[in-house]
């Protein structure tokens, strides 16, 4: 551990990020959360809206405007899309580095970015210094990075499935699948009629088949990782979970190769990508509530497809553990820093 | 309704395919329900086991062996794979025509079928005479089949969902793929660990990727559907539901074709096979106690991808519901009759 | 069937209630939908809304000042409280019966109706010609109501179970305890943030511990039954169900009774009334979409505590499926007319 | 941190107990696991079982009789009733101290215990010095306990929520109901029917209303903070949670006082139970994975009845980490050692 604490900032802590970061942060070593912003419940104790932090977190929501920001070295974006952008530039120019969970700094190509978004970006300028963390892509680039984009969560469990296979040019990039399904908690906190439970609940449905926002974001990965440009149809389903992301996918075999020596020798110093052994099934449950991604590798009935299988919690690996992962990396301090949290099971 | 009512009795009716079918059946207006046989629950009430059941069922349970099947014009076999097998040919020489909801009778190659249900078969003789009971598929001949094989309840779900494509040729018929959810009971009411509600809940898994008993029978269809081998990449996933089956349905275009036209006109005579709006994600829900099978048609991004999405009640039209439409068919009944329950939502 | 159909309206049709209306009507052997009103939601399809409902309703929701509801026999008032009481006084002069399925002509004390639902009653003489719609209490009445105050879920399930001991006068009526306990539909089809899957599900709660609306309704009719007034404790759970509730029940012995006979031949002529065996444990799957309460009754390790589980669907018994059943007692149709739905289960 | 580790065995590793200890002690900083027993898995790694646990535990199944359990300085059993017994004393006799977390040592009066637990006990005197753990109760004498029964999960929630006010004299003792709601993970992993996600899931029932095993466990615990003979009246339900006890517990004051304040004074300087403030309603999701019992004393509409609500995980709390918090005693770690783990929520 080191001496001195990080002051952590939190912009937007009412959300089901949010209140994933304080879980994490609460107890980990080298943070002190010195603010938790939020416009609509300033003034209210955090551990009255969620009593699950009684005892850990003694905060108040705070307004965004009288906290004290710039004092922090870190601060987290936990903010829906197009906040981030407009309050980075002052943050870093009083050395404040930052980690958007949201979309802001995802995407380089800004009209493809305006287009999704349905938004002009405040700061182009910025996303091209942003880096794009995930670290087991960028780790390097995570270091230095003042600006960190985090990843989305259908995006984190899709490109470390096929990252693999497309860095070792093993399968066709013009023809990648994939079939991924969320947690309802992917939708976050919002009151909206179709996360209620008596709506999620006991029901299973694809959604946003013709264009969901995290498909540029996963082909910008993809193509980078192909060196190439790649054919992606990604098709995202609600699941009856709270927690947990599976995406399944599919892709054509273009060259023999050793599939499970493959992923295994491509995650072998990762702390937070788990290769399971031949034919195995990742269950969201094996990472509810922890950081880590496990994947298998499946060739059915021998045929040229491969079926990867990917799993994550998209609260913690697809958001606020990888995030918390991207700070300890920045920061230089060990990467599972306060992340050594074991799976909830049952 | 018909002056005389057909006598039916169910082997096997302690299981949840058996219990549907006693939903429907204790209300269908053309039947009286004469024999439940359950080895191990002979002389409990029915409605003992099932409370549901209470005030719509009161008969006991009988022994197998002294059921009076052998008077009925139909039988239901509700039992585990490799029972209606072995009874069959008694029952037909009695002139009871039989409706299998296993998988006795639904593969036409035997050593198919041997090898991936690991038994001998005990009749291949009345195996080709057996009709795959599909009726969008093959109504004529249920009409006069003395033997149905009920289909399995996912390959009902991709075989509706693939039909249409691969009538009119438009997909390559190489490079199918089925991704596919399962409600929990589809696993059936037997004690084992991995259908518990602490192991099921809140998780989401893949299964059996490296081969299915379904994907040999949904092979045999999908072929004769092309007129031509296919590949068929298949995939099933347990999802926390109770019932519901949805099918996601990957396919390469091969020429243009008006998709939604295509599908609208293939169905528009079925009354259970309802064809959604351009645009549509079909609920899982939307078909809760329903025999109905609702479709809806997507080529995302305007690529050559098209995504079908198929839902169905794995109980009912995936098995218990689809068993009585053949009844109906087999015995000249309008062929919704007892089967127009109103699909129960929220 | 009788010749001449029941012209009906529901004002208020997009909530659960409404849908539920729906799909129990759009199958009714007597009733012809006339018109749905939805101010929100004037002019689309009902069948877009709820997919379940596709071929069964091709009505869109109408506007309310636009739907002629005075040609209707009867309007079912699905909408929120103090929406009724504006509307009924013209329909009444116009001839059309009303049945209220929110709270407007529950309480016949008008001051304590005020204070609890935080309003000015707007028609208190209309409230003391309403009909309380429980028809194993005010069959009679209800024949010739023109207004039914349609009951509350809990207040069903409560009532049925209290009414043949404190009829008997069998229990200390100044000690009434009813721990209950409900699904999520129950909350209505509102998106706020309680009711999220990711809120509700895996979650078990008491809420309005220090007085929910029911209580006075609920005291009020036990104090009908008891003849004198009551001291009536209740607290409400919220379980992670779609649809039921599961009341438990405890009062104090005052006399020797035989419980089971006693219940037995109160409810012996009462189709929607189910008095399980002594001894068992009613499911609220075992009602699941259909109008029957289960009710058990026990007197654990022998004390004077009588114990008694009653189980309705919240949104059948405890809600359309009883206004349904005081139609069909107001027009004179078999009182199960429309409503033998067997229960869903699993 | 001490130097030495305890060296730490698990005798019955298989079931939800046991990977529960196996999640809080695989990181507790003061414990070397040294031996996890399973007759029936012995030789197969823990985490192939349990594929949360990988990286975390890399021992295997060993052989109840291989398992040099005598070396370990505590045992615990998380095992089906009746094993314990069989093995505490020759564990006692090498220095060995013992945490059972099933039923041989809760019940002083062996007749009870035989009478509910059927079967003849095998060392009523060990029963005589063994300690009932529950650490709020009973926590000098289980610093130098040689046998801690640990108690079950209902007890462990009444218990705590009716002390303060039978130690208070606050209550009549001889009316006392405890309406109780479990996940479903508090019957264990075992295969059976009832507990199959397809029955339990959507459904809520009381169950053993005429006798539960915890209900001369409970009696004791009251009588002896009553000092007298009390009347229980105790109702389980199961409710579709994984996780989770929710009690509700009726009394009936006899005399005035000051219940938050009661409360709070009581549990003052307990790091485990947390009393909310006045008219809060604990949520079980509050404390999921977590060591907390959390209470809410509330006195409806001013009436002479107190109803408190007690929350806890009964697979922590009510297990699990209360035999780590006993461990913890017993060998004079600080109490919460490796029981910070902050509730997953969520």
């Amino acid at each position: 551990m080191t001496a001195k604490k990080l002051k952590v900032g939190i912009v937007g802590g009412t959300g089901y990020t949010g209140v994933e970061l304080l879980r994490l942060l609460s107890v980990h070593p080298n943070v002190m959360l010195t603010a938790i912003t939020s416009r609509g419940d300033a003034g209210s104790a955090v551990a009255d809206m969620f009593p699950s932090l009684r005892g850990y977190v003694d905060l108040a929501f705070s307004d965004p405007v009288q906290a004290n920001l710039s004092e922090c070295d870190v601060v987290f974006f936990a903010t829906p899309n197009g906040i981030a952008m407009q309050q980075t530039r002052d943050l870093l120019a009083k050395g404040v580095r930052v980690i958007d969970l949201a979309a802001d700094f995802r995407i380089k190509h800004i009209p493809t970015w305006e287009k999704w978004y349905a938004m002009t970006h405040a700061c182009p300028d910025l996303v091209a210094q942003a880096v794009y963390g995930l670290p087991e892509m960028n780790r390097e680039a995570i270091k230095s990075a003042q600006i960190v984009a985090n990843p989305g969560c259908y995006p984190t469990a899709v490109q470390l499935g096929f990252m693999p296979l497309l860095e070792a040019g093993a399968v066709d990039a013009s023809y990648l699948i994939a079939d991924a399904k969320s947690g309802v908690s992917g939708a976050g906190r919002k009151a909206e009629v179709h996360s209620l439970f008596s709506e999620a609940s006991d029901n299973f449905k694809a959604y946003a088949v013709n264009g969901h926002r995290h498909l540029p974001e996963i082909s910008q990965g993809l193509t980078n990782m192909a060196k190439s440009e790649v054919g992606f149809t990604f098709v995202p389903h609600l699941t009856p979970l709270i927690r947990g992301i599976h995406a399944t996918l599919y892709a054509k075999l273009v060259k023999p190769v050793d599939l499970q020596a493959l992923f295994e020798a491509r995650y072998a110093n990762e702390r937070f990508v788990d290769v399971l052994p031949k034919g195995a099934h990742p269950e969201t449950r094996s990472v509810r509530g922890s950081n880590i991604c496990r994947i298998a590798v499946h060739q059915p009935q021998n045929s040229d497809i491969v079926v990867i299988l990917s799993v994550i919690d998209n609260l913690v690996k697809g958001a606020a553990g990888q995030a918390i992962q991207n700070m300890n990396i920045m920061f230089n301090l060990p990467e599972n820093t306060g992340l050594e949290v074991v799976p909830l099971l049952p």
